[in-house]
């Protein structure tokens, strides 16, 4: 599937979450129509804080190496464009390089906090973040590489007028989507919002904090078209590694974790092993010369 | 504790492979005396086969990443050196600096094929390989940075005699440590080279396919100083990851996965959050001027 | 111009090596066809050997700072491919990826030696070889990306005949043009090779050595296609900065050698910082918003 | 000569730009005491504008680059810190590690703009710009590790009593220097500046707008411990390359610039081949084994 496809309102699309190419695969393998390179995610696995202290540099280097790996769209966490309108065109210019079908800016002041940590949470003008959604849109050389605009006012608790006027102002400027961003614990807000937007642009939700949103086809109607889920299959790797290491350091032996962990082989085919083998058989026969 | 003591036999110390730095630091937080930051493992989360298909520049980051995240030693699988000695020499200098306690090279030609795949596991020259043992040893600024030789004679089917001749060779070439090798699934291979060993360094072994020996401080007693737990943690995040992502694309709900995985906030406190609001406290008080 | 029509006989083409993007940025403003980014020129602004002692990850970065700056194509000098197949494949891959038009990869051992160095040049077998033009050929996504093999049996000693053996069992993999090099003083030996060849694809040769030989059109007679002045930028820049700054050392003053250095505004020029303030002008109206 | 004696007033030291390591090589030849790894130097060898559009971490390795290749310390020119306080600990940490001996940062806001460019210079408040040099003093292991403050009120135009204020507020925050930047044509208003200054902290100066000043050990009496050249060898490459190359386009040939260019093996030096030989030699000894 397109990621034109994956942002459309015809049928709901499923995006998981991944911080490495590996957890990408798993992912695509399951069926997820797209996967999410989440800026929390790649942050976590070089244990800094989720406030852009790892670089774009850094950034697109996770997120190639994932785009490598899966046969899937990749939507890309670009934080707040880490910098101004200058440095979102050389993220732009980069990541649709790198094979990346599309990028999401948030309208946080650079460097940005993770929505969900405590502390104060800057937005940026309206008109700066409306440069940065128009020079990423000019930059793109493909049509089809997506500009998804995350919007967080309610996060940032500016309210619901704002919110809305704001969305509105990123679809004009060009965004593809809004990823419209909410951490309250239910999902009345979000509801809220979709129900009263627009409808300019497909919307795109992460329902972390609000699990019990209902998720189906039904969300479309009322603009809504993909979901996100961000984080679960990082959160679930960190658990089973503790236990998994918990119980090997107390036994100082492997035998009674091997019927819960994957197989050597099973890494191995994840790697692609099977693909060089038959690439190899091919090639042999090739490189005999005797003319 | 030093690189040094966790080489010594004065007792056995634990080792756990990581992938990255998150992994790492579940691995510290558990009590592991030092990280194995592995090739299999790093290779693993890019995706790609374990057969040198990553530079040298992409292990050092990703082994950097780890180095920074923990306040245990790292040893760093160096694959077969990369190249030449002369690659073996800049690998040190930047090993070293990158805050590396340790790295491992194996007497494999370059590029390497993981040793528990099937194929020609083709080893270099006894001469080639002192080289870069030598080199390693001159290169390094810091004497405490340890040069550790792994000995492929018995996954390569070299033999017994080849394993104990080379890696006298390799000790006397000034390595600090002798990783001796094995895939059989049961100990008695890596027990007969250990007690025809001469002790001329201690040993370190990788129970991957002979999880039935009994791992204990008696070890010490034939030479062997240090256990690597190479990829468990890395099978256990596949297995988990495979899981929980499968259950929330059948239900497209996240609330039944919710209790078996870590908290966004486990998370953050693996990132360091705590330590960023500390700093942020004390240096708040301290920006302020009027004078 | 596209790297097709550089690699024709139809007209002789004329390629600047460069050794980082500025230096590429000259040599298109002065009108040269193409840019070889230099493995000697980008091991010098690192000042290591040209002994592959750089990684492919640092080349491609380098390579692709180029590609990024200029209009005319790329092509990469890639050492002898660093490594076996594989690694060619995944070298393919990522050039590609990076806007590259072609690379060219050579028929020694790697890590190889620069071919003006003293000490042995070793080659791989042509089977091996004929394996890495073959799988480079495979991975390319673009068919119009051009593989270049370059045969060092002269550098290497090997004699003639096996020059052009060698080079016709290259083209038969699918090589897209043979670099054929020579390190003599004159150009008889070039022009032996040139006149003996079978003509399966087209020559490009790299006069360092032999100054004297007449570069015009009737070189596509014999096959010549391209012709690449592979270091002469980077000798002169060097000279002119030891010239330069041994002045300013003596005289402790910059004055006397304002005339003869590009001014500060040259630089800006060559950076783009006009194409930056024409878009900086467009946006500033677009982000507006007020509806 | 250590970081401290560059930056102490008993002598006057001499620093000179550098923007890859080759040319770091060349101005350690020639003499000079510490190398500045220019911003805009490295930003040129790019082709990207000197706007903070390359990242913290392609500085870095940049950076690290030339620290590798000289003998003598390296000052990083590291913009605005590349976004707040955070980014700044984080950069600290990377550039000490990289084996780099000082950093300079400035008072503007990230992404900042060249000093010499046309364009809105913004000044970050005092407030936010001492927590940025208080942390990176908290977070350097070595306190030999310099910290340096750049200055850039009178650039922006907010007057000399401002410059001096800040500067004062930079010191009391723990700056081991202050760099006070002026783009005037005459040297006046840096006299001004230095004769009026406290002496809290040594001062750096850039004299590129302003060459007639005479330059001599009197300056020291001043409160100037160094001087930066910062750009003339970039300056003078640029120049030579464009000369020469077009030249060669020309001519299609040569041997007219053969004798205004480094030869090949000039550059084989600055590469440091000749240190490779020698280890070779020792090394082979060393590698035979027969015990």
């Amino acid at each position: 599937m397109k990621i034109r496809n994956i942002l459309s309102t015809n049928t709901l699309s499923y995006v998981a979450g991944s911080h490495d190419a590996l957890s990408g695969k798993i992912a695509e393998e399951i069926g997820f129509d797209a996967i999410w390179a989440s800026g929390l995610g790649i942050s976590a696995t070089q244990a800094v804080p989720d406030m852009s202290i790892l670089t774009m540099s850094e950034f697109l280097t996770a997120s190639e190496s994932i785009a490598s790996a899966v046969n899937i769209p990749v939507i890309c966490d670009c934080d707040a464009g880490f910098g101004n309108m200058h440095n979102v065109s050389r993220l732009v210019e980069k990541y649709e390089k790198a094979g990346i079908e599309s990028i999401c800016i948030e309208d946080k002041k650079h460097p940005k906090l993770n929505s969900f940590l405590e502390g104060e949470q800057l937005c940026e003008s309206i008109e700066e973040f409306r440069g940065k959604i128009y020079i990423a849109c000019q930059t793109r050389k493909n049509k089809d590489f997506a500009v998804i605009a995350r919007c967080e006012s309610l996060i940032a608790g500016l309210g619901m007028e704002e919110a809305l006027y704001r969305s509105n102002a990123y679809a004009d400027a060009g965004a593809d989507a809004i990823l419209i961003h909410s951490k309250q614990k239910t999902p009345e807000e979000i509801l809220e919002f979709s129900k009263r937007w627009s409808g300019k642009a497909p919307l795109v939700i992460v329902p972390t904090t609000y699990p019990s949103l209902k998720i189906d086809d039904s969300l479309t109607s009322i603009g809504i078209s993909t979901i996100i889920f961000a984080n679960q299959s990082l959160r679930a790797s960190v658990n089973s590694m503790k236990e998994v290491l918990e119980e090997i350091y107390n036994d100082k032996n492997t035998q009674s974790v091997e019927s819960r962990i994957s197989s050597v082989k099973d890494i191995f085919n994840l790697q692609g092993i099977e693909e060089v083998k038959t690439l190899e058989e091919k090639i042999f026969e090739e490189r005999k010369y005797n003319k």
